[in-house]
C-alpha cells in the first residue's frame, strides 16, 4: 500500500482458472483486503463452497465463475462409467447451496449441468466454465457502455457494498460504470457506504475507486438517508444479488434504505446487473431468500467483541427494494425502465 | 461482566457531583463501556469541556447536566470583585463549544447563568447546577410514565443509539420508557441499532436492557429499513438531541432512515425528549447546527485501520427528521402530537 494519494500497486485478479480440465481456481482473499494481497489456490469443490461461504470470494458475478470452476474441480477425479451427470448434479446441489440469495451462483451451474447434459465429460465442463467466465468479463464492458452516460461532470455519486472487479470476473457492475465514466474523461466524486458489518464498502469499494484516482469518501450506511436529505447525492448506484420479474430486487443489506431517502428527494437510483442476476421464475421480491450470516459478523470488530458477552445479533445479509424504487436497471443487454415485466422480456426473456 | 443471561453487575452512576459547592463531578468513561467501567475525576471546566468532546459523557441531557456543573467547577477559582458574572459568560460559551447539535448544553447553561445574574456567586451557581441535575431525573421519570403505555405486550420495539442512563441524569428517555413499561409487566423485545460509528447501540444500549433482563438483539444500523419491511418491528422509539417548533428533530444520524422506513410502512415512530431539548428558536430543522466529527471514528476500528491508507471519511454525526414522520413527541409535559407547533406552545411555551 502507498500513502495518501500515492499510486496503488495493482490489485492481483480476483479470480484465475490456471492449467486446462484438470487445472485449479487461484482467487484473491477478499477477506484480507485491503491491508494484505493474499491468493489462494482452490483445488476441490469443497474449498470453492468454503471459499464463497467465507467470503474469500464474493459479489454476485464472481461467485457465480467461481462455482462454474468449483463444478469442474468436483469432477476431476475418476468418476464411474455413467456416473458423470449424476456426480455433476450432486457437486452442483453442494456449491448452489454455498450462498442462498445471490442467482448467478445457481445460473452458472445450471449452464455448465447443462453442457454435461449435452456431452457427459470434464473437458465440456472446463469449457462451459471458461464460457462463463468470458461473458462475464464481457458482460461488465457491456454494463459499463451502457451505463456511463448517467455519470454527469460534477456529479456525487453515492454507492453501497462493493460491485467492482473484486465482485466480478471483469470490471464491475455499478463501480465499472463509474471506471468507464472517469475514463471517457467525466469528473465526479463518490460517497462509498462502509457496508457493515463486512465493510466491504470501506475496505474494498474505496481501494478499487483510490486505484483508478476517483476522488472517494467513506460514509458510516446510517448517514447516507441525511446527506440525500442535504442535497449532497445527485445518482444513486448500486448492484444486485436476484432481481424479480416486476423489478424487486435482493442486494446487499442497506439497499432498500437508500432507495427510499433516493425516492423521498428525487434523486435517480439506479442498479447495474448482468442478465445473470435476473431471476425470471420469480413474480416479485418477496420470495427471494434471505441469508442470515453468523451473529459474530456483527459483534466481532478486528477480533475484539464489541457487545457485552452474551448479547447476540441478528444479521440478515440482503434486504429487498420494491421495483416502484428504481430508475432503471442498466444491463448487459441495455438500460431497462419500467414496466419492468415487459421490458425484462424483451431484453431478457431468451436469454435465461 | 458476566455469561450470556446472567446477571449483570449494576453500572456505576452516569455523573456524580461529589462535595459541595467546592467539590468536583465524577463521571463513568462511556468511551470505554461496555468491557471496563472507569469512573473519571473532572476539576475544571476544560475537563468537562474534554469529556464532552470525547464522548466520556454523552447523550444530550446528561451532557447538559454535567456542562451545568462544569460551570461551578470553572467559577471555584478566586474570582476578583465585579467580575464573576463575566467569567461566568465566559466559561459557558466555552463549555457551549463543545458540541454544537444538542440543545440542552445551552440550556443548562442559560439557566446557570440567569442565576448567577439573579445572585453573582459560586454557591448560586452551585444550587442551580444540582437544580438542572434533579431535574433531568424527574423528566426521565415523568417521560417513562406517559410513554409506557405505547410499548404493548409482544411487541419488538426498534430503537438507536443509546437513550438510557448513560444518556441521561436518570433512567433515560426512550429506554426509560422501555425500562417503565417492563416493571409494569408488559413484555416485548427490542431491536437495537448497533449505531455506527461509535456503536452507542452495541456497547451501551444493549448492556442497559441486558442488565434489565429484556431481551435484545443487536442488529446493524442498515438492516433496520429492510427489518421494518419484513413486519419485524411493532414500534420505533428514539431520543432526540434538539427539536424545533415545527416537529423537525435531529438525532443520532440514521434516525432519519428509520423514521422513512416506518413511514413507509405504517410502524409509528415516536420522539422521547425532555422539555430541556426542545429550540422553540428554530422555526425549523435546517436550521440545527449538524456536528461533523473526525474521520477517524469511521475509519479506525478497534484501533485497527479499515480503509486503504489515504482514503478519507466523511462523518456527520446526527441528521435532522421532519416532524411530519412523527407520531408524538413523548415529553415530561405529556405526550404531544400534531399540529406540533400548538401542542409546543401550550406544553412548553412557558417551560423554555
Amino acid at each position: 500500500m502507498t500513502a495518501a494519494g500515492g499510486p496503488v500497486a495493482p490489485l492481483p485478479p480476483t479470480l484465475v482458472w490456471c492449467g486446462g480440465e484438470r487445472g485449479h481456481l487461484e482467487v484473491l482473499d477478499q477477506t484480507r483486503l485491503p491491508h494484505e494481497r493474499r491468493v489462494l489456490r482452490l483445488r476441490s469443490a469443497g474449498d470453492v463452497v468454503e471459499a464463497i461461504r467465507s467470503l474469500v470470494v464474493r459479489g454476485a458475478p464472481a461467485i457465480g465463475v467461481a462455482a462454474a470452476y468449483g463444478l469442474v474441480l468436483g469432477l476431476q477425479s475418476q468418476v464411474e462409467e455413467g456416473a458423470f451427470v449424476e456426480r455433476a448434479r450432486l457437486v452442483a446441489a453442494r456449491l448452489a447451496a454455498a450462498r442462498p440469495t445471490a442467482v448467478n451462483l445457481q445460473w452458472a451451474l445450471d449452464r455448465c449441468l447443462a453442457a454435461v447434459d449435452r456431452e457427459p465429460c470434464l473437458a465440456a465442463v472446463w469449457r462451459e466454465a471458461c464460457a462463463v467466465h468470458a461473458d462475464d468479463v464481457a458482460a461488465s464492458r457491456r454494463i459499463a457502455a451502457h451505463g456511463a452516460p448517467l455519470v454527469r461532470d460534477g456529479a456525487t455519486v453515492l454507492t453501497h457494498c462493493n460491485t467492482g472487479r473484486l465482485a466480478t470476473a471483469g470490471e464491475g457492475t455499478a463501480l465499472g460504470i463509474l471506471f468507464a465514466a472517469w475514463r471517457a474523461g467525466r469528473r465526479f466524486r463518490v460517497l462509498a457506504d462502509e457496508t457493515r458489518p463486512l465493510l466491504q464498502g470501506a475496505r474494498l469499494t474505496a481501494l478499487e475507486l483510490g486505484a483508478a484516482g476517483i476522488p472517494v469518501q467513506v460514509v458510516v450506511d446510517a448517514a447516507a438517508p441525511g446527506l440525500i436529505a442535504r442535497g449532497a447525492v445527485d445518482l444513486v448506484l448500486v448492484g444486485a444479488d436476484r432481481i424479480a420479474r416486476n423489478g424487486d430486487f435482493a442486494n446487499k443489506v442497506g439497499t432498500y434504505g437508500l432507495a427510499l431517502a433516493s425516492a423521498a428527494h428525487g434523486v435517480p437510483f439506479h442498479v447495474a446487473a448482468p442478465a445473470s442476476t435476473f431471476d425470471l421464475t420469480l413474480a416479485e421480491g418477496r420470495s427471494i431468500p434471505i441469508e442470515e450470516r453468523d451473529a459474530d459478523e456483527v459483534l466481532q470488530l478486528a477480533g475484539q467483541s464489541v457487545a457485552a458477552p452474551g448479547i447476540p445479533a441478528r444479521n440478515p445479509a440482503f434486504d429487498v427494494t420494491p421495483g416502484r424504487l428504481v430508475a432503471s436497471f442498466v444491463t448487459d443487454r441495455g438500460v431497462l425502465t419500467a414496466p419492468f415485466d415487459v421490458a425484462f422480456k424483451t431484453a431478457l426473456g431468451s436469454g435465461r
